[in-house]
């Protein structure tokens, strides 16, 4: 077998055999394919596309090019949760301590953030003393001991994966379903979750930009996890604006606590949150209706019992409790400025770019693994869309160490809101649920 | 501007600008580009392809990759042909003594042959002496005291080429029209012509597979040509059956001679050559009509002036002459065994890979370029297609040093050999001759 033949192949629009496919990752992970053949193979993968045969199969290999997490009798119920990411995305976050509180496995690796706002594990990590290094028989013990754990993926897991993905990213290949869908099932499987939530995101912002696009990357990854025998459930949600109120690392914490407190009843959040938890507690078997487990849910915030499994999953790995008590605790800005509304109307729509870019400009963000990030910063959004404000209302606050940086973040926010007359009419957040189908 | 925002377009199918493609070609050189990058580009190309400007911007990017040959005072009357290579052409060898009698300057530069059976310059070397390692300088001297010189291609022209056709080779991305014309009209024009005529082949055998394919390959490269202030003029001729009746190197000389010393009157060799040479001169301006121009041929052949300018050629180049008289000058083979044919009827095909296979079986070819390569070995065709053959006439001649390969070559001719009752019609072995547009 020669790489050049299936390179040849695949651009003629040929579907590979197994054995083709473990020729390939096999040949890319011993070196004796370059790096330029690979690429060569991406791009006509860009444009003749994969059957789902084969990239399930691409993603067998890309599983077993490195270490597998292996959670022995746990396997079978644990839960893991995965979102292509948002501005203001905490529901990672609201969803763990929610689903160990009502017994269910959770064990959530999670990739360091690059972009505008930090990842789940930065905003973690603004807890001081938060430890997210655990290694894998850490966080096997921790899961065992208290349902629940969360680790930055620094483990040797799918490097054939990390391969592509630098090859990709440098090759304009980033943008192909088959390539999009065996990366992101690969790591979950690998992982050692058995039941797997997907978070798809649609919309100008996200990798999908249609939910046409979001319907079939999810159809691909549910069915690429049925053929390697692990439940996969897509959520389709729409990113059209950042979700919940924070956008900030130790902002999105704190409204996350607020929320476990049962602080926030409704919106965006709660209502993905517990759309989320509703959906995995059907996938474990625990009920049948969404109606029944979302009852469930409640009452476990209600009682206080989500908010204590948080506090547990803080103290198992290092962090000061007291936070969840007292927000000072959290690293504080040396400014916090409000600005008002210059007219009357309803908040339309606000561009969770344009927040984005102004997080990051002052400083909530990184371009390199190795960036530092300011914990501190971030913008509240004391309007969302859908509610009215009045001219001298307070729009939105900056979170900020820098005065310089304040003005061009203003500047941003602004012409983030569109506000008019008009009262919008209120978009499902929840766009389609893609389950594997029975036989 | 970054070589993955370059992939990403032509990914999606838009022109380059000029200075785009002279960002790529100087990344490529100096490095700055990744092979993996350049293989992406590739095979983006090789799906969405490259306007005629594009493709000509390529070209001269390549030629100003490397040395450019410059013949001064003579450059506008040089004239250099191509052909993309058959089994049995040995039109080049034929061709350039003619046409330096008929007073047109040639120089011709060509690389050693890789494949079934030897290069031009391969068989060249077959005459014992015959020196092609002419520099520069050498070339220039020589065609300005004899009218008449070739070189083997080891100067540093369109090293950019040479790089991309490396890369070519090992991603599948040859087969790409914009890709293998910028390839050849750019090794053309560094070699210092200023009149090109090109042999573009196509059938089974052939890069081109269909005639259509061959006429858009050459009208790309006659469009280049005169957006680069050339004169190219692509001849596209049909490979179906070895040309005229020798394969191998010192066999393939001595067919050339013949047909110099005027023995071979017509036939594939014949035309082609005579066709070649008219249209060489009337690209220069000597004659306005192939009819004149082949009656002024082939009285240079009658006269033996061409003979005479071979054996010029022959020893400005250090080359034995006496092997025009006497064919024992050549290297010889301990076996030279005749076949006959089992049935009576007409040639119909003889297929022009086996033949190939069958000499390069017996060492008239090589793998690598530094392999050796056996001058003397070949295969002769007694009979060619249109031709009657009684059972017990000699079909072909195998000339070998290896009584065990004579026996597999022996196999693979008799397979070559399609033979029955019915005359075969005579096909025109030029399908079509393309000259740039006058405006």
């Amino acid at each position: 077998m020669r790489v050049v033949d299936l390179i040849d192949k695949k651009k003629h629009g040929e579907q590979h055999t197994q054995e083709e496919i473990k020729f390939l990752i096999s040949s890319l992970m011993d070196g004796t394919a370059p790096d330029y053949q690979i690429a060569a193979w991406l791009m006509a993968v860009y444009f003749k596309g994969m059957t789902e045969e084969e990239t399930a199969w691409l993603t067998e290999e890309m599983i077993h090019s490195g270490e597998v997490i292996d959670f022995g009798v746990l396997t079978d119920s644990i839960v893991d949760k995965h979102s292509t990411g948002g501005v203001g995305d905490k529901v990672t976050i609201t969803l763990i301590p929610l689903l160990a509180a009502a017994g269910v496995p959770i064990a959530k690796l999670s990739g360091k953030g690059l972009g505008h706002t930090g990842g789940t594990i930065d905003k973690l990590e603004s807890i001081p003393g938060f430890n997210t290094n655990l290694s894998i028989p850490e966080l096997i013990k921790q899961v065992n001991q208290i349902n629940v754990a969360i680790a930055s993926q620094t483990q040797n897991l799918t490097p054939a994966d990390g391969k592509l993905y630098a090859l990709r990213d440098v090759t304009a290949t980033v943008d192909s379903m088959p390539l999009i869908a065996s990366s992101v099932v690969s790591k979950k499987i690998a992982s050692g979750a058995k039941n797997i939530i997907l978070d798809v995101k649609y919309g100008s912002g996200a990798f999908m930009k249609t939910p046409e696009d979001a319907v079939e990357l999810s159809r691909l990854m549910v069915n690429i996890g049925k053929f390697l025998n692990h439940s996969i459930t897509a959520v389709i949600t729409s990113m059209e604006e950042p979700l919940g109120r924070a956008v900030g690392n130790a902002l999105e914490i704190i409204e996350s606590i607020e929320f476990l407190k049962g602080n926030i009843k409704a919106g965006d959040i709660a209502d993905l949150t517990y759309s989320f938890a509703a959906i995995a507690l059907i996938q474990v078997g625990m009920y049948e209706t969404e109606e029944e487990a979302k009852d469930y849910l409640k009452e476990l915030v209600a009682s206080g019992k989500a908010l204590e499994k948080f506090k547990e999953l803080i103290m198992a790995q290092g962090g000061d409790a007291e936070v969840i008590e007292n927000y000072d605790k959290f690293e504080l800005p040396t400014y916090k400025v409000k600005y008002e509304s210059k007219k009357n109307g309803y908040v339309q729509n606000i561009d969770a770019y344009k927040i984005a870019y102004a997080c990051k400009l002052l400083g909530a963000g990184r371009d390199r693994k190795t960036d530092p990030i300011d914990y501190s910063v971030g913008i509240y959004l004391n309007k969302k869309s859908g509610e009215s404000v009045n001219k001298g209302d307070i729009l939105y606050t900056i979170y900020s160490n820098d005065t310089e940086k304040t003005k061009i973040a203003q500047k941003y926010c602004d012409e983030a809101f569109s506000i008019n007359e008009n009262k919008p009419s209120h978009n499902n957040m929840i766009y389609k649920v893609i389950r594997a189908e029975e036989d």
